[in-house]
């Protein structure tokens, strides 16, 4: 699976794309971000203004180093929780796309103490483990936004080696290998909440996605066809290009 | 925190945008509505003629003596209800915008006795508190409408301090220093209802906000561009200029 | 509250309206439909050929004989259901409208043993009282449609003097004084079922609106602004004229 | 109930419609897929390529033999999972359309031991048995897509002669002698698992269809105009014509 060449136009493209998906599909409303690490210099990331994901657009998209230091200091107003996203591209090189969301079909299991599982096959990229992070467990009460780097490194600390921590009170922030992979797995993971919920409230003796059968999904080309096709079917419902020409 | 001096002008486009943002966000339906103080007159308020939010324009709005009295006395029909407004803003000083809905979401927490609580950090605005008002219990059998204003003061007064009121088989009331301010309280407090059901229905045992994080969380200038964000957004949502040219 | 005197055109315009409005709101889908009594000659109603409500017009919308026999013998195929509303009608001098519709948030009410109560103000026309009615009881195994008039003066006996009648695994019919108040109570019956449905699930000790309470609101005038408020709301939604010019 | 003899153009028209209305209900996303057996060679089915519903046209289409071979084998690149639907046509010369869905409120029957069962009647083509099938069971884990023709013929035989199999953790199949009706079936499936899921987490005695019921409903023919209804509504609503010129 080596990962295309991408040029930084491409990247700037795709993005655009993933605002306007995430927005769309009701993974995010007037919050929530999503962020590509840059193509051309592992140490910086592309993220849009503080705008709200609907309306971005490529213009929108600033640089920043991973510390959340614009690279351009001269720029419009940055998203306050920027932190989130850099902090997950220091800790984890594999990581090359970030989502942070507020869906609220996710945000039930984040405000008490009930699990989340992987219960359906599309949402495998979210693993079999969904850590849950309390911004008050170590920095007490604050607006429970990820508004410095520590808080950020924290968060990052919590999601460790897996695909998706969940934040109390808060919502959720996806990290993945490509933008197609975390926009999958953004969109899916509500889905996922839902059915879970679904079933336990029915008093379901739930099975869960085995550990094997989420290892064999996660050998998918992200780059394939199939996967490819949903990118397509979310660009053009969401009234945008998939492709740059 | 100083709020910028409004125009009349200003507050009509504003009081219109509110309307259709409200409507579009699935706050109100044909009934339900919002309302300003008189950016000139502190002892008058604007609000729409009797007319679905999201009809709304410039033209429908009137002004209001607080008591109810059409400050134009040969205007078209007012709403019924208008004496929740004149109410709140004659027990509250501080308060600017009054909403009033039938958001479903929120109404199973206005027909039992399960306390709302603030659950997730959007929702901050609604506050620790959130009272539950029954007009039964001071007027006996009525069609349930505020339609005096010995009404209006009675939910006024079982509002108090807070930030929204629960009405019995009714819907809500919310207040706030500012529109943008009342708008995101009314669109984030149907959300708040549903994870908090959600959790609940799980059995899982529920981590409110603290006092402390709602206090940090409304010292936010409601004039900074992390809330106007909100505010552009909903209403390109919503088909309408979010601000006056 | 005397009923303005209808014409056979207006009658035929406000039918179509409500085709559209029910259609719109999603308390119709491709089956369910909506009649008035024939304004001139109140031993016949007005109902459309066998047709998705979503897609009536004018043209066609078919005369009845309370048995179900069309006026005109010759024309195209009508609803197998026909039946519901002669029945009503029969029975019930003071009805000028009735819907019939399959609403998925009201049928789990339909299929077992919790009884409907209403518990939201904007479904006070739904009464005090919502029978449930089975087909299986009288009938035995059937394909569930209320394919004749025996069937039909069944449903219209268990409904009785109320406005509303479940029927087991299959939907509600509802009547009223009015084209207007027969729409209002089908798109707030399902609204009523999900809030009551959403304060049992969490354990709710459930205050329902009292018979004093729905009396009071049965007095207002279906012809009232607040209501007509309601009609010209849903109606430009669904993208039709709320008047004949 | 004779069938009408279609022609090849006819069976790519109805089944690019087929895909359109799938997409536009909601019972598929960027993955599901439905097919028709060949009008003209049994032995043959139509099937999309790799390419969301939403999105499918008539060139999109390809023929592929019983065992999941393209008969144009230098063809675009078809679905993994086309071994569903060679596998229920070779087990089931009654069926000529089959619809692979993963719509998400199906999915709580799928993922534990709470049995669906038929309680609305426009869903009455589901059966009264509707067996569940787990992939793990005979195949260990796999990345739970139906990839090739042995899990196919697995799923068919757990299908057996009943109308729709689910399948743990990742959906549900259907088959029904006519395009139509096997769209009947998956759009009203997924509301039957609604009604039938609220009616269980309200404690409710649920009161199933009954198998004469069922049968009795079976007999309706499927060109009849109270079916073709739905079909013309389903289609209008996702913007395609329903009937080939």
């Amino acid at each position: 699976m080596p990962a295309p060449i991408l040029s930084l136009e491409q990247s700037l493209h795709d993005l655009v794309v993933a605002n306007r998906i995430l927005a769309h599909e009701g993974v995010v409303d007037a919050y929530g971000h999503v962020s590509v690490r840059h193509p051309l210099h592992p140490d910086r990331y592309l993220l849009s203004r503080s705008r709200s994901p609907e309306l971005v657009e490529a213009h929108d998209i600033l640089e920043f180093m991973l510390d959340g230091t614009p690279v351009n200091g001269a720029g419009p107003t940055p998203y306050v929780e920027r932190f989130i996203h850099g902090a997950v591209y220091e800790a984890r090189p594999d990581i090359h796309s970030v989502v942070h969301s507020h869906a609220l079909e996710v945000m039930p299991f984040t405000i008490g103490d009930i699990p989340m599982q992987p219960v359906i096959h599309v949402a495998s990229d979210i693993g079999m483990n969904i850590p849950l992070w309390d911004i008050r467990d170590h920095f007490g009460d604050t607006n429970l936004l990820v508004s410095n780097l520590a808080q950020g490194r924290d968060l990052a600390t919590c999601l460790a080696g897996n695909g998706v921590v969940l934040m109390r009170g808060h919502g959720f922030t996806a990290a993945a290998r490509t933008l197609v992979e975390v926009v999958k797995a953004s969109v899916y993971l509500p889905s996922n909440a839902r059915v879970l919920k679904e079933a336990l409230l029915m008093g379901a003796k739930v099975k869960p996605l085995s550990a094997g059968e989420i290892a064999i999904r996660a050998t998918v080309d992200p780059y394939s066809p199939q996967i490819q096709r949903a990118w397509e079917y979310w660009a053009l419902r969401a009234g945008v290009k998939p492709y740059l020409d």
